[in-house]
């Protein structure tokens, strides 16, 4: 039992946030009672401002209060390489490695016949209109290394090569820092076939 | 770097909240992106609404929009016994237990020469003046087994016991579903000192 209804209501709210258990939505509830309150509010605000204020790059499908996003309109970023990913998680992914310099297209999932996912409900139809109107060399294929993440990245390569690009996918192989002996099969497999010479 | 000046806010507030990391917060943040708009403003009124409208239970020193609280109010409660703690949060431990029927007094801390806290600091005044408008019979002082809490505990055994209450102390000794080879001396004699008597 709480003793604030309030206090009951942010913990219920808490609680859907992804991995937070009970204890967890108590213990930030009750951070969020003792930090000043203009701290706790610019939380609330934050949170008000980034779904009331922002939508989607009509460029690359990245959320964006702006159209294009602050990647699309940086002159920093290449315009020569483009990176497709499934969703705006793996951006933040890339932009974390701080070693990719091109911009992003986010695709909105990947292929799936068993979940209904067609190539018309990914942006497959926008990336191709970027080709025609955007100085692109190379198209770097970044779906998951799954099922779904290969197929799409197969039927996108069939898709794109015919067009005159540059199409690549990003090497798949044993993670750094891990032990060969705890490798699977499959990732094992492509380690060796993806294997390079030294120069 | 974010496509969003907005969504890289929402990150920014997010970060500081305990455990929760710049990857985690970038979770937190796009799955407040991704849930109906709805739900995340949901979340963001009940942060402002926590703040806004909750204060202290003049009786107990919980939070509450109401004064007296919800527990204090609640006839079901036993007004006999008050459970002594230092912090909210260590009600809501017990409240998790389910097994605490009676009410509670929140010190807002313990006693801590170092720290500069002294008995004025904390809420010990206040008790004392329930003794003498409630039928309080015995106060359990479940502030924490550590240096601070223990010396708050004589502390106020001493104040209270002359006032002609029953004052306890909770159990110390091994936790439930320990290892006593791995239990620590402290905890390993108070459990030797704390012994019971099968009945």
């Amino acid at each position: 039992m709480y003793s604030s209804r309030f206090l009951e209501l942010l913990i219920e709210e808490l609680v859907r946030l992804p991995s937070v258990g009970q204890k967890s939505a108590q213990r930030l509830a009750l951070h969020l009672m003792r930090v000043p309150q203009e701290e706790a509010l610019r939380l609330a605000d934050a949170i008000r401002a980034a779904r009331e204020k922002v939508g989607f790059c009509s460029v690359c499908g990245l959320f964006s209060e702006e159209d294009p996003c602050l990647i699309d309109r940086d002159p920093q970023r290449d315009p020569l390489l483009v990176c497709v990913v499934e969703q705006p998680a793996d951006v933040l992914a890339f932009e974390r490695t701080g070693s990719f310099r091109g911009r992003y297209h986010v695709l909105g999932g990947a292929l799936s016949p068993l979940s209904g996912i067609q190539p018309e409900d990914l942006r497959i139809r926008e990336l191709i209109e970027r080709l025609r109107t955007e100085p692109i060399q190379e198209i770097i294929l970044a779906t998951n290394p799954n099922v779904a993440g290969e197929a799409t990245a197969l039927y996108l390569s069939r898709l794109l090569v015919p067009l005159g690009v540059k199409v690549t996918r990003i090497a798949r192989g044993v993670p750094m820092g891990s032990d060969l002996e705890y490798s699977d099969q499959v990732t094992l497999a492509r380690a060796l076939e993806g294997r390079r010479e030294f120069e």
